[in-house]
This record gives structure tokens, sequence and C-alpha cells, in this order.
């Protein structure tokens, strides 16, 4: 029975570089390799301009019931003054919380091709492969209290509320722990449990799974300060961090402007498991939706190719195709291809589609 | 009638770079330059150890009556297994709160001698020059309520409320308008107002302000993530940057680690008009207490000898004298006069106290 996939192109450049990953997986399931039913929905402004909502109740529908959803990336100026309720972030988020989404798996990766790009110099960031694992469903961006209110002398008052809980933070530990299994065994809780209690809570829950469960996982904590500082000085010291929904927010952004090509980063938001070894999970790039050159076929598709990839991957255990893909992104990078954001002295420079053309060759 | 100076050298290597800082008061003082009363205090563990908690309220008592003060370094592994309560970090925190050293000034420089000590690319950071205005009384670092509480499923949940009003964010944005006035007239307001009502509210006020007080500053609003990119890919675009506690915490510390030299930064912390034009203040290095090294005699003093400088020149308007001591610290840099931690081929090595001679000569 073919596998259910969702693809939510989103905003700005999301529908240029998602048509590159739908000549993909249309050339998979041609060749047997894979056997997808897609279907589309709207998110982000683009649902907001058709239905004045972010994602409306059937697109979340279609979500849940989805085997693995695709998105490309949502915002834009056009929606910059609506309502914070129905900004297209929201929509976003509705997705992430009600998929239940706790696990988001940021690779930091450089390319060998590409390591020049960074802005950091060659031998600090050459061979770099960091995986940040940021809890998406908790803290600060879903806690209650929160809002905008008037206070008896007239002023204004802007409350969010920052909370975990135990069961929260051991899961998203334990995915740290297993995939660091896999890597280099060592990993990085990183809070600021000199200042928050719900860091200081972060912090002794990490500790004592690790203590229980984990005895062969190296686990160091870090001030959240301090992992920007060091991401920035020496990045090359970590292997896996973990780390709550808001820092993960900007320390997994840093570590992506780390590599110099952020066009290359591809995401994955992995749920619990629902049942019959099932988990339910959304795969996006890293980068946003551009909107100043969306239109324009200069986008790079390969960090949604690559998030396809990861699908391939965690959703589907199919590991084979997801080694095929990704060789085939390295042999389009060795071949001197490139898109603007990536461009060399001496590379070739191509368009979004001249870019999924050289890649169904390498295929 | 002298000037009270209260110094609180605090843990790790706060009292050998404080030593070296005393030496450079006396002789001012001696040369009819200053005239300032000199007094000491503990704080962090220091103080723990002696009085058990990281703060005496005598120390507190003269830090209010103190024309400003001079801050070393708190914290070390020595108390990281205390209670959240008298942690040294709370000592830090009770002076900035009782003070209300709303305003956090951190300079991101990057001295001519020192760019290649970065490990960002030499024309990314060279002549990079940031102000970051970070609000340092409010946000989720003293948000009510807090802590952590075991719920009715026997599960532990930990808690922090971000909040910030009106008039505290009005009154950090001035001081960061007011900055950029006399620097280069463009600010950068960061927070995460596509996720947060805390930071919608931030938004929505600064523009207020710019709109009717400071028509003549270009001001952008940025989000959090974003500005941690942007500040890896191309800090220069940056002169001003306002922000809150938490995200100021992070990106001051990024922004700090860019410049290659964290041994050189120092910081201001300044309270409003408490009367009579008289505002309080604390001054201290960006680094920390540097366990690792502490004792040692191998520390760099110029963070903490340049947080007296901005002293000299905020609390005290005496640019000369400070304008002084800046050339001092650059005319030793320029005869390649180094502590380890800024270390250079063909460099000549020195440690805490050789650089206090250095700069005393150059003086
Ligand atoms: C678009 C925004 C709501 C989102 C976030 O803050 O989580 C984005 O920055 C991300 O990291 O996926
Ligand atoms: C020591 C700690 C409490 C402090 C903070 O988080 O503010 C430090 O990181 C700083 O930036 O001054």
């Amino acid at each position: 029975m073919s596998k259910k996939i969702l693809i939510l192109a989103g905003d700005g450049i999301g529908p240029e570089v998602m048509t590159e990953v739908k000549r993909i997986i249309s050339w998979m399931n041609a060749r047997g390799l894979t056997d997808f039913a897609v279907s589309e929905g709207l998110v982000g402004g683009s649902a907001y301009d058709v239905h004045g909502v972010p994602l409306a109740d059937e697109t979340m529908a279609e979500a849940m019931d989805a085997d693995a959803v695709l998105l490309g990336a949502v915002g834009g100026p056009k929606w910059d003054s609506l309502d914070f309720s129905v900004k297209p972030e929201r929509g976003l988020l509705r997705l992430r919380k009600e998929m239940e989404l706790f696990a988001n798996l940021r690779p930091a990766l450089v390319f060998d091709a590409l390591a020049e790009a960074s802005s950091l110099k060659l031998d600090i960031v050459k061979g770099l492969d960091i995986m940040i694992v940021r809890e998406l469903t908790g803290g600060v961006y879903f806690g209650q209290p929160r809002g905008i209110t008037t206070l008896e002398n007239g002023e204004r008052q802007g409350l969010n509320t920052q909370v975990y809980t135990t069961s929260e933070i051991v899961r998203i530990a334990e995915v740290a722990f297993d995939l660091a299994y896999k890597r280099g065994k060592k990993v990085h809780s990183v809070e600021k449990a000199n200042v928050m209690e719900s860091g200081l809570l972060w912090r002794e829950e990490v500790q004592k799974l690790r203590d229980a469960k984990y005895g062969d996982i190296a686990l160091e904590h870090m001030y959240a300060d301090n992992c920007a500082m060091q991401l920035v000085r020496n990045p090359k010291q970590f292997d896996v961090i973990v780390t709550d929904n808001l820092f993960g927010d900007l320390l997994s952004d840093c570590a992506a402007m780390l590599t110099g090509s952020l066009g290359m980063l591809p995401s994955a938001s992995i749920g619990a498991d629902i049942g019959g070894g099932k988990r339910r999970a959304m795969y996006e790039p890293v980068h946003g939706s551009a909107p100043d050159i969306a239109g324009q076929g200069k986008a790079n598709p390969l960090a949604c190719i690559l998030s396809y990839s990861m699908m391939l991957r965690y959703s589907f255990g199919m590991l084979d195709v997801a080694d095929m893909l990704d060789n085939a992104v390295q042999d389009v990078l060795n071949q001197g291809i490139r898109t603007g954001d990536i461009m060399q002295a001496g590379a070739t420079l191509v368009g979004t589609s001249g870019m999924g053309d050289a890649l169904l060759k390498a295929l």
C-alpha cells in the first residue's frame, strides 16, 4: 500500500524548491524505488490568503493522517502586519503542536566542497558535523499564561511562560542520547540552570537519565550563552547538542550559519510512537521563505531535497534510497554545479530547476 | 570630595585581574588625575564561603552607596552544586536588581592588532564595532511566578516567566537610540515577535518610541534566531543592537566571541537617574571567572582595565582620562605584548602582572 505524503509548500521560495522535490519523488515512484501517494495543501500566508487562517482544519486533519509531511517555508513581509493569532508562523506552530512533533533534528554539516563558503576560517569548520536536537512542542513557545494585557496604571504588559515537565525533558533527552549512540557518543545539554529553574530541572533530569540508562554517553552541561560562544570559537567540540525550544531556535540557526550554506540544511521534526511503530513526522529545510528572491527561480532546492532524504531515512527506514539521494547531492556539488547562494569562483551557476535537472541526471 | 568606588573582585581570576586595575587607580590618584576612594567587598562563591550567601547585606548597602562598582567575575566548579538560591550568580543578579541596573552595554570591538585571533575570516570581522544594549533587570531572569514544583501526577515542573512592561521597554530603547546617535544612527531591535507576545509588545513599543522621538535613527526589527545567524554571517551590518535580558545574554556572548578576544571586552551596567544626575552603575569584564587558569597569574587583565575605563567615561564623564587609558591599551597591543589568551606568533608573552607593568609604562 502506498505511503501518504503531504506536501505543504508554503510561502516565498517554498513552492519553487518543492517543485524540484516533486520531480524527484515522481522519478523514484516511476522506478519502483518508492510508492508514495502525494497530496498537497496550503500553509502560512498562502493559506491565510485563501482561508483566512494560516492552516485550515482540513489541512491539519490531512497532516495528522499522513505518513509524513514535507514543508517548504512560511512567512513574508506581505503578512507581517497580520494579527498575532493568524500570522503565517502560527500555521507551522499548530502543525508542530497537534502532531506532537517534540523532537526537532537539525544537522549542521559542512560539505567539503562548500567549506570555503563559511564566514569562519576553513580549519575551524572543515568536516563539521553537529546534530542539534531541539525540543519543539514545549517551553516558552506554548506555555500558558501568555499574552498582552493592560495594567491598572495604564501600561501594557507582555507575558510568556517558560515551562517544562520531567516527561517532556526525558523524552527529548532520550532522542539525543539515542542519536549520540550512532555518532560520537557525546551530548552537550544546554540551558541556563544558573538563572532559570526550568533550566535547573532540565539539567537534573538529563543527568539522571544519563546515569540510569546511558552510561556510555559522555554528557556535559553547558550554559546557553557559553554554547553560543563555543559554537563560534570551536564548533567541532560538539557532537550532539540537546536543548529547549527557544535556545534551540537560536543555537541551531547559529550553527547552521557556521556552515556558510544555509541553502543546504535540512531538518526533521518527529513525534512520539503513536502505536504500531508509527511516528508522525514533518521535514523542512532550515532556510526561510526568502521573499527577496521568491519567484525568480534562483533558490537552492537542495535543503528541501535533503529534507526529503531525511524523510526516507527516519520515517520510512529506506536507508539505501536516502543514501542514493545524498550521494547524488554530493556528486552535483563535486561537479561544481551551484545555485547563487553557494556560488564559488570557477563553478557553474544554475537556477532552481537547473539544480533539479543536475540532480536527476546524477541519480 | 573623593568619589567612592566599590571593588568586588569575586571568584576565579577576578582577584588577579583586579589587582592590576587597583595599580592603575593608585597611579591615577597619585597623579591627581582622579580622586577615588576605593573599598572592597566579597561577591559570588568567595562571599558564600565567608557569609553563607553570595552577597552580604552590608556589601549590598555599600554598593547602593558607591558612586560606581567594579566587579571581577563570579562562579566556579567549587560552588556548582550549591542550592539555586545561594549560587554565586545570585550575588551578581541581586546587585543588578537592587541597583536597578537596567541597561547593560556590551561593546563587541575588534582591535586591529588582534583581528587575526578571530575564528572568523579577517575581512568579516576587521574593524567590527557593535554595541549591544541588553535589558538587565527584567524578563525571564526575574519574572514571577518561578520555581520547581511537583505536579499531582508525580512529575516535576520547572517554570519561569518572561515578562516586560511598556516602561521597561521604553527606557532600554531610549538608551539604545541615544547611543546610536553618537554612533552609526542604526538600531536593530531583536525579539521573537512571531512567537512570543512579550516580543510583540517589545517590537511595537520600540517602533512607537522611534517614530515619536528618534526620527533620525534607522530602526530595523529582527528575530533573535536570525540575529544569531546574521552575527555569524555578516556582523558588520550592525551598529547598535537592543534586546531583552535572555536574548542579550546569548547574543552578546556570540558577538563577543566573534572578536576572538574575549579577554579584551568590558561591559557597563547602568541604572536610572536617581536624582542629581546620579546613576548607579557597575562595570565588569565580559569574560567569566575562568577557574581553569585561576591563581596562575596568566589571566588577561585588559577587559577589567577597559571596564574601569568605561567607568571613567560613563560614571564620571572623565573622557580624557578614559581616552588616555584606552590609548595605553592600544600602545601595549601595538608593542606586541600579549597574555596567553591573545598570543600570536612573534609577540611577547606576559602574565597578568606583566601586562599591568606594560600598561603602567605606556601610561
Ligand atoms: C518560523 C518560526 C516560528 C520558527 C521558530 O521560531 O521555531 C523558525 O524560526 C524555526 O526555527 O523553525
Ligand atoms: C553569570 C550569569 C548569571 C550572567 C547572566 O546570565 O546574565 C552572565 O552570563 C552574564 O552575561 O553576565
